[in-house]
């Protein structure tokens, strides 16, 4: 059974749990904020999904983070470190590329329910 | 057991089925036409694939999708809205990256069987 | 049960193994070097890491390549298609972006243990 959650746009799920994994993916709601800020927005709607999935950040699998500026990477990594579960950290990959509208990250996740 | 479907590359599959999950990838066949087309090609060849690995598109997870122009975004967008099942829309995410030859879009799929 | 395995940073994991896949990321222990040989070390760090998780290069379902220069990508695919288990090719995906410190190649893998 495939389960779907609802995001902003018809055509696009927010996550979609099945067979005991979670697919999932965000950004920040406030697009103006800078790197940390929309870092911590993202990692906190991670947070509210997972939840709704029946999951949370202790069993998140693999996480990839897309950011607009690899100069600034230290500011979404410190925002990632006081984020985690350091007694259990996802793989993780950090990728400089183009991102849609004013978002400085887009967060992909892949966990465990 | 692993299934793999052979591509155009012998070194690399169009696409892999294990434990009832599908990962598959597709780039338009014709690279000089503009990124609407492009985007229909590559999601044509995504149907044609998913159904040969016993799949479809209503049973897609998730979907990344590369584009060389974010601002042209809203022709892919048009393109993914005409061809998504909307009754069971995939986690989707979407990044400016560059792609080889003259690729406009490249489509990563992950689906259930 | 989820299995991870530790890399340099404490807040990320080298991989994690759940339900009988992992899920792993390299990039070249030696920065400086050029394309050729940061693929061929991080494919050998990838082969190390398998080995470590139970699997092997011939279980890859999935591999997405990250790298910084497309104009090098023929570089990539030659150490590439030198260490890769031909027959049993993973789906692969080859991106353009931004990488961190002076890494020309970062190379995801999802494989079956």
């Amino acid at each position: 059974m495939i389960k779907r959650l609802a995001g902003t746009t018809p055509t696009r799920s927010r996550a979609v749990a099945h067979n005991g994994i979670v697919y999932t993916v965000a950004t920040a709601k406030n697009k103006s904020a800078p790197l940390y800020e929309q870092t911590k927005d993202a990692l906190g709607q991670i947070d509210a999904t997972l939840a709704e999935a029946g999951s949370n950040k202790s069993r998140i699998l693999r996480a990839t983070v897309y950011i607009t500026d690899m100069t600034r990477k230290p500011d979404m990594d410190r925002a990632w470190d006081e984020w985690v579960d350091a007694a259990n950290p996802p793989q993780r990959a950090c990728i400089g590329v183009t991102l849609a509208d004013r978002d400085l990250v887009e967060i992909l996740v892949t966990a465990a329910q």
